[in-house]
């Protein structure tokens, strides 16, 4: 195969990682973070918020249970999400004398926090691992059981980063008691669409009891709010695991992240990403619908789970022109195919590659119809 | 395995690239680059010596070859192997507007130049493609060759860096014909080390026809100086192949790069990176021959052969007790043990942990003797 002026390498990277529910991570007697094994040095970072909320809790635990420590606090939001923050992080490891090999730094917070010291990590000496507890909703279900760090560069959103699996993620429910609703609903979005296109038992459990768990901000500690979490855990990493790098386009986990990025951007800072999911689910529920891809009872029923859970379903974002714009955006980074996963009944989805702006305005329209309040009118 | 509350993702990623040589690589009708079509748009990436050198000509054949066309030059050099290249590379590539999948970024340069490109298309939407063509040996058979990217942090070399393959290297030996002796001589260590670990035949080549190749600058076009370089390549990559990630600690291709960290940062501008490399491979194989590893005919062969290659087997940095720290260092890096890579006789080599301070005091008196031009006072 390979002569003395042409040659060919090829080769398996081998990656593995855990996702674990803990109780109680910051617990004065809890080891998992540190595998059980007390008297370890750890960088700990984490964002102003948290610190605000739990940074007692966290230095009175790593006093307790670690040798030597450092709690890096960097500032809180999506306008941080830069590479002066990763340049922080890096700087932090390089003072802090981090042995690589036996002192994974630890990342505390939401999706924005643990996506920049993932990257940051991710680049230093071209690996350092890195444990994740995430602390908001979206970030447990979601940001922390892939392997996709980055931050923003210029005007473009996650622009910049690597795939990088935390070795491990943590994820302690007890974190999602400070939410405020709107960030409880956020992250039921993105459970919401797992539930949709790919288990129909979860959508049950998001009918029967997502309101409940949305009003508990899932403090409750009920076997459902549990089952809730842990189907939508596992249904995302089903979809994730055989296609970790995304050589794949058609992905299944794409489902409301279509049209979603270009209403977040127009409706910025109105919207939380999840808010813009649901949006762009309800728009493409409406298209399978009038594809005859579900029934009018099935877009009904779940239009009021979305709402039930606090989700919008129409917003002046939602405007045709930015629309097809945003399908026209999506299908170039798709390698020229839509791609589009709709929802097929509730519980199972198909692609499209054809839809037109003729279909989505057509959508907008049924969007009314479906919605709630509207029920009565249209029915 | 997997519960609802305690999940094992487990995946492989596989990698393929290409090494090729090739002749006149931009040659106006050669297609090589763009894979036999004209008419692509492509962002070129090289620095300020580059461009002065070769400017004229790669501009000809772009503009002969592609549709649309970028000539990015970097600043020249070690002190711009900094976060501000990649910066620039990332903004350009954005403005660009380039396609990544259609569009490979080429990089046109010496290790530094392509070390820069490759890690701003690493994190560039997490993957961006790109063509290495280096213009130097060292570039040739080292940096092309393998999937290291990275630029230096604050005061450590390369301190921040990803693993990925340029998809392609094209090889085109005749840039070495405006590199100087040492420059020459600098690559010339690097192939001089996989001859001394692996190798034998390579061995034999560099000393009948090395000296030849160094003067010609490698244009003599002779079956040798193609066979120096097609095994220096095959030699690396069979050793790499398996290893990409440096996952095995146990490395053969660091030998020479124990102690020229070190060497090469005490001395620094004075000495090239491969003369460090050299250093590090006379203090070793001194070590080799007073563990009884090989015979002092083969340390006076090999000795011999450095001279002629134009590199040092002697420098003031080379002080008993830097060499000591460095060693303590790369344990450190090589998970505690010293992992160090000896010669065994000639082309095959063994790994110690067991290297004593005075057994390198020792060494340093034995490369006195070895010396050519004390070969006879020794003999």
């Amino acid at each position: 195969m390979n002569s003395l002026s042409n040659w060919t390498v090829s080769a398996q990277q081998h990656v593995e990682y855990r996702v674990e529910i803990v109780d109680g991570v910051f617990d004065r007697d809890n080891l998992a973070l540190v595998d059980g094994e007390a008297g370890a040095r750890r960088l700990i970072v984490t964002d102003a918020v948290i610190d605000d909320l739990y940074g007692d809790r966290i230095r009175a635990w790593a006093e307790a249970n670690l040798s030597e420590h450092r709690l890096l606090v960097l500032p809180h939001g999506e306008t941080n999400k830069s590479w002066d923050s990763v340049d922080t992080v890096l700087e932090t490891i390089d003072s802090f004398k981090l042995d690589r090999r036996r002192e994974p730094v630890i990342a505390v917070g939401g999706g924005v926090l643990t996506d920049i010291v993932g990257f940051a990590c991710s680049i230093y000496r071209r690996n350092t691992p890195f444990i994740r507890v995430p602390t908001t909703l979206i970030g447990l279900v979601d940001a922390s059981v892939g392997v996709k760090t980055g931050v923003n560069f210029r005007a473009g959103k996650n622009k910049i980063g690597t795939y990088f699996a935390a070795s491990r993620s943590l994820l302690d429910t007890s974190f999602l008691a400070s939410l405020n609703d709107r960030h409880v609903s956020n992250g039921l979005a993105e459970i919401l669409k797992i539930a949709l296109i790919k288990d129909s038992v979860l959508f049950e459990l998001l009918a029967g009891h997502g309101a409940a768990a949305l009003a508990s901000r899932f403090q409750a500690q009920t076997s459902q709010e549990r089952a809730i979490i842990g189907h939508a855990i596992a249904g995302m990493l089903e979809e994730l695991e055989p296609n970790l790098w995304e050589h794949k386009l058609e992905r299944l986990v794409d489902y409301g992240h279509t049209f979603s990025p270009t209403i977040e951007m127009r409706a910025l800072p109105e919207l939380l990403h999840g808010e813009a999911v649901c949006l762009d689910m309800a728009l493409t529920t409406a298209i399978s619908l009038n594809r005859g891809h579900m029934m009018t009872s099935q877009a009904r029923r779940i239009f009021a789970v979305m709402k039930s859970l606090g989700l919008p379903t129409e917003h002046p974002a939602m405007e045709l022109g930015a629309l097809a714009n945003a399908l026209e955006d999506t299908t170039r980074h798709r390698g020229g195919l839509q791609r589009l996963p709709l929802p097929y009944g509730i519980g199972s989805a198909t692609f499209a590659n054809d839809v037109t702006t003729s279909e989505i305005a057509e959508a907008l329209e049924t969007i009314k119809a479906l919605s709630p309040e509207n029920a009565k009118v249209a029915a």
